[in-house]
């Protein structure tokens, strides 16, 4: 498959380089940049072992002849891109939000303007492979870092009728890297290093997506509150859930063989005793969940863990897209994380 | 007023020494230790400019006279020793959990056993200075880290009948420091760099030093889910609280105004506008609040930040104790953090 | 002392605020900035407890009148103003580089282009009030963290003949804060975090102030080669310096004495048996030291630690103000580091 | 290859397993472990995704049948280990010191004792493949990291005669791994994290290596004074190494070249114009080297850095291993790093 990544340049692009790279049947042929169009790949990504690639334009219309293609642009960009790109025949799977909620009036919710191709909104697959069919289409939706995490751990327990999707409570905590690669005080590291910040109180454009998502799998409505923070790592999310059982005697291990049962024999999510460390998922694909009864509240607490550029975005997409070509869904992925 | 440290050479108790050291009216005079006694200061605390002082007993028997005592003890230590020496007539400042709870009902629950000295737990003044009056006793119970954090943001909007205080689901991030100064795997820097993890899921022993404490001062009754976060830093908290507010419709000028004059002309406690950094309040004894309203659900998010070594324990001790001793609250203490 | 400081939204200035503001005889009037002028001091440094104050200008003739004048200026910014002011009879303490060297020469060989008042680079005190002497001079040149942590370890080793000065090589190690408050891609939490490299490898220009002093304080000629690494850490530095010994059976006792000797009596500089941690400085103003004999090459290794923002830079310039008004050096300073 | 592990519970043993299970030609039958044997792997290295494995003994004579072995194990326990199975017949790559000193009196030297098997310390290959004939042989000592780092930078200038090896300072950093997975107070987070401290000053063991490796390969005498810090990462190396030009007017582009054709052609080392980041190697095999001419000392400066667990451990593992079973050296090793 001969493939293209546009916007190679930035922190999710890089590492699909190097999961393409390595990937045999996906076969880098085309790699875009914005401000950074026409720089060596090495002096951008110093950690790629880059040869002598140089990064072309994120134009649609200068892509060589490719089967697939990887978009991994800033908000708003794939919108036009995308939609180009996938009516002209190619396989396409967004990293952005673009394509990710199901209607306009979500999208004007969450985004607070209309969609320019509202139409369109319904025909994209939101890329969450364990929980979303994305084997029959040619256009994928990959979801974000924070839904992925949260919606992994919750949606089996609104599936089975478990928890009430109305009394959900998402914190998460993020590396800096989910912020992308931004040139800002706010991420510089005397800002960021030995401090903690909540941010986007009330406000993160994550929520609806992962209303929605809970929404289509249950049919029933769910509402979030979601609190992001900023911790000073590089990499990995841990999302803790809390929600109110709606039995409030059911045990423990009824909420485990929920979760357990939802991802039997799928390879990349793995159901533990104990509240996952996020260091044990990084630089893989896997996510970690587990699940806890508050007996004195009658709530239940899952707390899920990923590494927010793998299994957040580019490992997903990836993983996405082999199934969109039937292979096998962990093709070129990493299943080990790296420790220390 | 001849000062004693039980406890000198942990966290907590390397803090206490440096605050007590640039203290006007307290007078270190003895410096005690499990088994590090007999030990040099400046080897046990190598950042402290020692001098050529040795860690001496922890036994109370073997105290010079002294007015006044903190204690810096692991659990369960200070139910006798602080009895013993606030019988005997010293000025105690406990910042062990021995004698925080109210009841032997509440310490069985979060114990799972009675209190040694049932009898005495009223007579302990919990030693939030802002919330609870600290000026008329000789017996204070430091609060906890976590509860600290967590009661400031959440007291005044629970007194002023704002927040359905049966609805608290609280999640906190803390530094390593946290956990005190202990040799075990899962605190070498190989485990906890690089990572996140929630831990005491459920059964946390802050929760119910939370719901007392809110219940002390609205007269109602209150049920929080606690979730507490290890994060890859030394110091600092962010606690983050949600709940529903009893009318929706309530504006978030009326939350930011509650807890504003709740804290009005103490110097202390700071309400800001946007979520507060950890990092702001390290090596100070500030503590930083902000609330908002998450609109869709209703609900009301409250984001704390303290230093967990400071306002979160030795710094709040000795605030508690100048209040005892009617010194002005901030006598001693650092009012400015440190950056970078 | 009516004090100001020029240059207050940077680190080092920010440094400046916190010690000035709990120092007895030294009472701020003017905190002066740049691009942040009408800036609240909060918004700019949110650590410090602000109150109302509001950054001024840096401009020297909008100055109220001042007795003493600290400068945190850009690298060039203080040859006219520090020249201006110290004219006009204020007390002037520069934190740059701008009067440190004592000749044109060493300032065109350091700096590429010759010094706009050259006949004023003797008239400046060099500000390391261990080796030389600041109490009786209105205009202190305060010298770089690199150099004072190097020359702290080096000096009483060549003035003593005990090493050949001809034969030194530094290499060292920052925290990021020591770059100054830049925002650059290269200072990002994304690029320095779990990562370390050299800069400024053969060029760097703080190796010209370290042979000067050595030079100053020996009356022989000194020849460095300095290698500057940037370490994931916010503050601190370990400057470790090789030398050969002029008589290869020097023992180690002999050494550590020579550096004792030198710094007898005085309370920031302590001479340790081990190799310093940075962090045992941080926060304070103590430089630590200790030194080796590596017997195979006979050669010496003298490996030196402090905080860059302190005794490297605000408590440097603050303990050498205190000498230039015949306060005790220690006044306003914080002895006591902090862990963790 | 059927393949084995002894050691596999340790952080180089990790790797080892991470590499091999990704490795088309070598196929683990069995991982060794001491303390820890019985335990599931997903419980001793929870960032694998373990499946059913459980780590077994370390005892030789447990082995099943074998062709490979890989020893990740304390030092002194692979001189009896490792010299049984070899002459056995199973080709051992050991990632220890017992074998990597060529010469019973740089043994001693070294390590204060006599080797137990001072006739076959000839018999093992140093297992650094760019510099050292790997490919006829059935046992390999794979060298030190910080040998690694050094001899790559240091070798092709002290064989093109362009530097004194009788006049090399070498100061290295390195992250935390490096020490291994030790409990023990010096290594907690809250001595480690936001602190930089020199150690074995003087008398570090892999000094000797560093000379033997030199000597080795230009057949002159190397004097290497060494120091080693650690800083507050997880993994990577800095070394820098200072040495006088043998002719002082000798360019940098001349340096440049030396180091460039020394590895041509080799996928693993790579020469750049800027000082490497060891960030740009963490989680690959790769090796980067810069150089610089110090001129007004007539001294260079070489900067190296790499992955002190993949290249300087794990990862030349198996490169060695490899070679000697004549496949081509970077199979199953990672050659992109990963950022951020």
């Amino acid at each position: 498959m001969k493939t293209a990544i546009l916007g190679a340049s930035g922190y999710a692009g890089g590492e699909l380089v190097r999961f393409i790279d390595d990937h045999d049947e996906f076969h880098l042929v085309h790699l875009g940049a914005h401000t950074q169009s026409g720089m060596p790949l090495g002096s951008v990504h110093p950690h790629l072992a880059g040869g002598s690639r140089v990064l072309g334009s994120n134009d649609p219309n200068a892509l060589p002849e490719v089967d697939l293609v990887f978009l991994a642009l800033p908000h708003g960009a794939s919108a036009e891109i995308g939609k180009a790109l996938a009516d002209d025949g190619s396989r396409v799977v967004d990293l952005g939000a673009d394509y990710r909620l199901d209607s306009d009036d979500r999208y004007r919710a969450a985004y607070g303007q209309p969609h320019p191709h509202p139409e369109d909104l319904g025909e994209w697959v939101y890329g969450l492979p364990e929980l979303f069919d994305c084997t029959d289409t040619g256009r994928i939706a990959s979801p974000g870092c924070y839904p992925t995490t949260t919606i992994l751990g919750l949606a089996p327990l609104v599936v089975a009728g478990l928890i009430d999707p109305g009394t959900i409570v998402v914190n998460a905590v993020s590396g800096v890297s989910g912020a992308g690669r931004k040139l800002a005080e706010q991420f510089l590291f005397g800002s960021i290093d030995e401090g903690v910040v909540a941010y986007g109180v009330g406000v993160h454009r994550h929520r609806p997506e992962m209303e929605m998502a809970l929404e289509l799998l249950s049919g029933t409505r769910a509402s979030v509150t979601f609190t992001p923070h900023l911790v000073p790592m590089q990499r990995g999310i841990v999302a803790t859930s809390t929600a109110t059982l709606v039995d409030p005697s059911t045990s423990r291990a009824v909420l485990l063989d929920a979760l357990r049962s939802a991802y039997e024999g799928r390879p990349f999510v793995e159901v533990i005793d104990v509240p996952p460390q996020s260091r044990w998922t990084v630089n893989s694909n896997r996510a970690l969940l587990s699940t806890f009864v508050d007996i004195p509240t009658g709530r239940v607490v899952v707390t899920a863990a990923l590494d927010n550029l793998v299994k957040g975005a580019a490992g997903q997409a990836v993983q996405a897209a082999n199934l969109m070509l039937d292979l096998p869904e962990d093709t070129g992925l990493p299943s080990h994380g790296w420790m220390p």
